[in-house]
């Protein structure tokens, strides 16, 4: 047992939660690495949600409060990390969810989906009828009501060939990564850089503050927002931090 | 399989030899979370060893070849990823292994020698009959004649903790480490920041052209080494690359 009172105790357990989710199978083992990517990236902009964070995640509460189709994707970190969390959004902000694997295999798709049945998840796509344009075909399939027609998409932990896919069909995409040159991270219309474990429930405390606004307020708050802008800011943040590391004893 | 014209296929491979070590049984789950984090930092360092690097690599040389009993510590990824580089490493700077891990199971140790047997390694430290004071009774166990009598250690991707209680027993501490500001780095007395892929075969090279040196000029390469100094031009390397990065159209 990790006591709470260690100074890197949220990280350690985000980590055994990750492991954990290995071992009942809805994690893939090239998600750990994906973790200990994250982890990095994460100490690097001081494990905290960051001004420029905050700004990409109140722009994509109002996207997704704008959406008439919004979806969200999950994937075998995500269901192992947040599951309530993600629930909780898929509720607040009316956009159902949808499981996609980047190492994809029916059974873990389907262990996901009974894992997020088991927190309570109701709204869940889970055919796999329909391709994306561009994709090499197990990782193509998605729903055809689900990712396939979704206008907005919250794609957390996305890789950068898909999210190019997707928004080569035209559509919105919200993606969560904490390193902000990725390629997913330049492309995407929103990029979060933040931790999945804060970033879910800061976008529903926004979807909550927000959707009492109307249509025109939303569009302002979608217009006013500049994703290359916010990804330099992220890059500053780290450039800030490593300079104070530096300067340690 | 992956084409060698892939734009990150040498980071791949490596990736593949690492969960194929957590498939034998030498690699733990939490070394794929490390491995992550290695990842991205080495991302961030651009993926070759850097100048500070090959200066620390070239210091690490020195000390292997003026130690009076030299030990290479051997982890779970260092046996997955560099296992016949670390034994010619080993031979060439006449420097014993010794099977070290954070996550220390009998089992996991047993694993690990044969697999470095398997690649030809004679010179292997095997009991665990001492203890390095200070630390948790699992994690303090090494050989009487190995690591617990050496006076200069190599030491791929230790913990913190490990390292700093090695340093207090007065010995050299030579630490591969991709983060240039966690506290391994921060604490040893010489810090490689880079992939134990390209260090360990850069140290064996440089053991090579100084063998041909006398003590005095050795001891030259030991004393002008500056670890602090060192460190901070790997954290402006990384901050170098992050503005290249942050100039992508």
């Amino acid at each position: 047992m990790i006591p709470k009172s260690h100074p890197r105790y949220e990280s350690l357990m985000t980590r055994e939660l990750i492991v954990e989710g290995v071992k009942k199978g809805i994690t893939s083992i090239q998600g750990l690495i994906a973790q200990g990517r994250g982890e990095a990236f994460d100490y690097l902009i001081g494990e905290k949600s960051t001004e420029s964070a905050l700004h990409a995640e109140k722009a994509a509460a109002a996207n997704l409060l704008l959406a008439r189709k919004p979806v969200i994707s999950v994937n075998g970190n995500v269901a192992a990390l947040v599951p309530e969390e993600v629930i909780r959004l898929s509720v607040l902000a009316c956009s159902p969810l949808e499981v996609n694997l980047f190492h994809r295999t029916e059974e873990r798709v389907n262990k996901i989906i009974v894992h997020l049945q088991s927190y309570g998840a109701r709204n869940i796509f889970t055919k796999s009828d329909a391709l994306i344009p561009g994709l090499e075909h197990e990782r193509a399939k998605v729903d055809s009501n689900g990712i396939f027609i979704a206008d907005v998409l919250l794609v957390p932990l996305e890789d950068g060939d898909r999210c190019k896919a997707l928004l080569e069909m035209g559509k919105t995409v919200i993606a969560i990564d904490l390193n902000p040159l990725s390629r997913t991270a330049q492309y995407a219309t929103v990029t979060i850089v933040d931790n999945i474990i804060r970033a879910v429930p800061n976008i529903s405390k926004f979807v909550e503050k927000l959707k009492y606004l109307d249509r025109e307020e939303l569009q302002d708050i979608v217009r006013g927002y500049n994703n290359k802008r916010t990804l330099s800011r992220a890059v500053d943040e780290i450039k800030k931090n490593l300079e104070s590391f530096s300067d340690m004893p």
